[in-house]
């Protein structure tokens, strides 16, 4: 933590980067034409559970890839707007009862700020409003009346060039640590395509929340003309998270869903699908793209 | 419903493959090698929430691909324990609140038999016991504690040849319908290898609840010597609903996570992962790779 406030507790496993943390290694088959088989050790992307503690109350329980912990925990409760930014944090401690088996931390407590604190502790409820039933349009005013952040008038205007860079950028800092060929990622780019944090995990929401976890602890938040990108599809789900932590440009290099591409309408941001070789599709927001 | 039971209400949008209900048309800008941009009209996957109500518990809001939602909340009760199978779902209807804008129906009741309203409604809890903190052994005793079925002793026995076949069936019928790339798909198989049920969502846990759902409705549970493939990763959850619905192999396009591996490993189940083209890599239960 930048500013020494009291993170208290082992310190999260940063396996990120780190030889073999984030893998676990498996005896593996493997049988190819002809049903030739070889037997081999195999990388495989770890997975376990971590619970989220907000005082006494269980606020969370996600399937993660061990690692930057605490940037999970800052991001998830930013995105899910249970804190504005890192300041509404007063501290996060990782219980000490580890797994006996793996030696894991797998539960975070949070205390949270006074100001913080007086909020109501509802994530998830966000799609739901009693308003009009369930539907896609109350769960975007669920998440546009939540954001702390407005993204519309944010001025990034960014060249076709500078996109189809971007997944290049991606690739190549994953290259350096991939092993395992099994994780989702997500990347914070600056306005001139420099890369900033790039984070994987074995959930897509887990490796936005790590990003933006770390931009908060940074004292990044609001990300205004800040780019991220999604390794997959752009869900509903991640356009909410891009949009709280203010962030007014979401590139995937897959498909969007209508609900994201909504959602992204609805708030002004730039939503960019299908960025693969030098082609995107623009979704929303298309006045962002600087046209030659 | 085969039996006639009353699953009351406005029959679920059956989207499925069915003329543009799960996909809504939207203006899209492409960008092309050196800023060439041309407008067209794109399909989008339709995502919207769906909340599950027993009684007057709200078990779940998901976002879903419209379609098959009485197969998606019956699949869900299966593979999160609320239920063993069909038969202890008295009834499930759509609430008659539509989406105004959209016409959609995003919420589903559920009335439970005697038998399976007694049970305790926690799903997503599986994760958490107290006995040894929360770790990954944990999350298997709770699923293998709660699992219905056990398919360690199942006979399945299959070829290198009929697996290698399996993506190729998934693809051939997804292509027949597929429109916008965004979907995550689940598939069905028998031991013989021939396609009994394919769906496709924008979560790829649901489109393991579909195939599920769609299998107890049609009194099939459990899927003793069947086969699911997944089109992407093998994560801890969708092992979770494989066993929950007694299937002995679980096969994935893309890597298994270590907990998929493990829950595999310690409840007799086969999961293969990278199948593709002829090649796959067997983490657990090789003894239904039958050797040439």
């Amino acid at each position: 933590m930048p500013d020494g406030r009291a993170f208290e507790g082992p310190a999260p496993i940063s396996g990120r980067y780190r030889g073999g943390m984030t893998v676990r290694h498996r005896r593996v088959m493997q049988v190819a034409a002809g049903g030739a088989v070889t037997w081999r050790s195999d990388d495989v992307s770890t997975e376990e559970p971590l619970e989220i503690r907000v005082g006494e109350v269980s606020l969370s329980v996600t399937m993660r890839t061990p690692g930057d912990d605490f940037d999970l925990v800052a991001g998830f409760l930013i995105t899910e707007g249970i804190v504005r930014d890192a300041a509404e944090i007063a501290s996060m401690r990782m219980c000490p009862e580890a797994d006996a088996a793996t030696g894991e931390l797998n539960i975070v407590e949070v205390t949270l700020s006074a100001s913080a604190a007086s909020r109501e502790l509802t994530p998830r409820a966000f799609y739901m409003t009693s308003s009009c039933g369930l539907c896609g349009k109350a769960s975007i005013e669920a998440v546009r009346t939540r954001s702390a952040y407005d993204v519309a008038e944010d001025p990034l205007r960014v060249s076709p060039e500078l996109m189809f860079g971007l997944p290049t950028s991606q690739h190549s800092a994953q290259r350096q640590f991939a092993r395992t060929g099994g994780l989702h990622a997500a990347a914070l780019f600056d306005d001139e395509g420099a890369l900033l944090c790039l984070r994987e995990d074995v959930g897509r929401h887990n490796a936005f929340d790590k990003v933006i976890g770390w931009a908060a602890t940074q004292r990044l938040l609001p990300l205004r003309s800040h780019i991220i990108l999604a390794s997959g599809r752009a869900s509903f789900e991640l356009t909410q998270k891009t949009l709280m932590a203010g962030i007014p440009l979401l590139a995937a290099v897959s498909a969007p869903s209508s609900l994201a591409v909504e959602l992204a309408a609805d708030s002004g941001m730039t939503l960019i699908g299908f960025l693969r070789g030098e082609r995107m599709n623009v979704y929303a927001g298309h006045e962002r793209i600087l046209r030659a």
